[in-house]
């Protein structure tokens, strides 16, 4: 274990998601789905209008266990309590706030305090949002980029994007465990030469059939080289083609035959 | 104005969201609040359990006109008419899918194709997900990196995740020229509807071959669908291979004439 290397879901279970004043329990709920997706689990309400709430383990559905372990706090100073840092989700500049930042620019800032202890995303109300006493609490303000006519995102899925960052963000330094292979490859890629065997076979078949005139070409397998040469193909995709083509000579062969 | 710059709000009005037999009409209104706030307007309905309805309305709030303005289509494959390019969002790997990537890996491609027509977002049932056959019909799948022991996100939140990622990209390169195609175009992109149609016709003729046995038929259609889901088909291609088979058809049809 190489000790400069911090596991990411140790740095994920170091962010606290608070929610501030929250009106409807079925984004508390939400919230805490949000959460658990991404692999945060650490959940703190303060002074909740209705929780805990059936519409709030509703909306929850396989992460009521978040909500069960959520603190509920009567103040945003004790739900910091203990944190390092701070950053407020806010979609209106303040005056006097911290420096504001897009979530993608400061989300790897926060990721870097929790090598310094707990830190802390909060979310205000869904009407009000966050006061200016709430938000110059916090070291930073982030606000996530939203059409200007209309930015109003739902409490949950503001966590959603947040939670979603924090975990790429916690993984992105990392060789990437959980990321999969761009294309999986079913069968070995083609070589060029089985390739070029392909471009026969399907020139030949052309011209059987007389659709391909070798004396006029237009350009025929050019195109038809242009095309497949996109592809990348695999040595099964070959066969397969190859295949096709195969057969359809055989059909029309057999029919000769019969003639 | 520079000619060569593409307006992002444009772009992020070139992708439909494709919402396939949603259960639960609380989601469709979500998603298409989560829509507008990143600046996305069209909406497509495939087989709704319960639309239009008061809870769709609800969560919407202030985005109702996208619920008023969205397309309920009978099939996906109405839904896709007239696109360019459909990104599946799943969260399985399918043995004979298109290529998998991460969103913030397939995102810019999605936008690259808004250059050539209408793109899709593809988004499946909230418990069964895409079926085999809906994925196939993209020609890439988008995953949302999650908590490997719970990667269930709602709906609304995969929504609001991927026009997220959308709009973030599409603002990115806003000030870059417009990016130079990697293949010159040399004719317009094949509709979705009209790769179709070469679909059928090339399975009709492998099986009046005998090639292809649509009782025993060993994925062979997605195995082609993945290789020519890789090419981004122009019509004139389109028109070469139908051109093809059409050939191979005739001329083993005349020789039958003759027997």
């Amino acid at each position: 274990m190489d000790p400069d290397c911090i596991n990411p879901a140790d740095r994920l279970a170091d962010i606290r998601v608070v929610l501030s004043r929250t009106s409807h329990p079925g984004n508390i709920g939400a919230a805490a789905r949000a959460m658990k997706t991404m692999g945060l689990s650490h959940l703190y309400l303060v002074a909740p209008q209705r929780f805990p709430d059936q519409e709030a383990d509703a909306r929850a559905t396989g992460a009521v266990d978040l909500l069960h372990q959520a603190k509920v706090c009567a103040s945003l100073d004790e739900a910091l309590n203990g944190t390092v840092y701070a950053a407020a989700v806010t979609a209106r500049l303040r005056d006097l706030g911290p420096p504001p930042l897009q979530v993608r620019e400061g989300i790897g800032q926060l990721l870097m305090e929790t090598q310094r202890g707990p830190v802390a995303l909060v979310f205000g109300n869904e009407t009000t949002g966050l006061s200016n006493d709430e938000v110059q609490r916090c070291q930073v303000s982030l606000t996530i980029p939203a059409n200007p006519d209309f930015s109003s995102l739902n409490l949950g899925s503001a966590v959603q994007i947040l939670c979603y960052e924090a975990r790429l963000a916690a993984y992105a330094d990392r060789s990437m465990p959980q990321q999969r292979k761009v294309t999986p490859s079913h069968s070995r890629a083609a070589t060029l030469g089985e390739i070029e065997g392909f471009y026969a076979h399907l020139e030949q078949t052309m011209i059987a059939t007389g659709f391909h005139n070798p004396l006029k070409p237009k350009r025929l397998m050019p195109k038809l080289r242009r095309l497949f040469g996109r592809t990348r193909l695999e040595i099964d995709e070959v066969n397969i083609l190859r295949g096709v083509l195969a057969a359809l000579r055989d059909h029309a062969f057999s029919s000769d035959k019969q003639s």
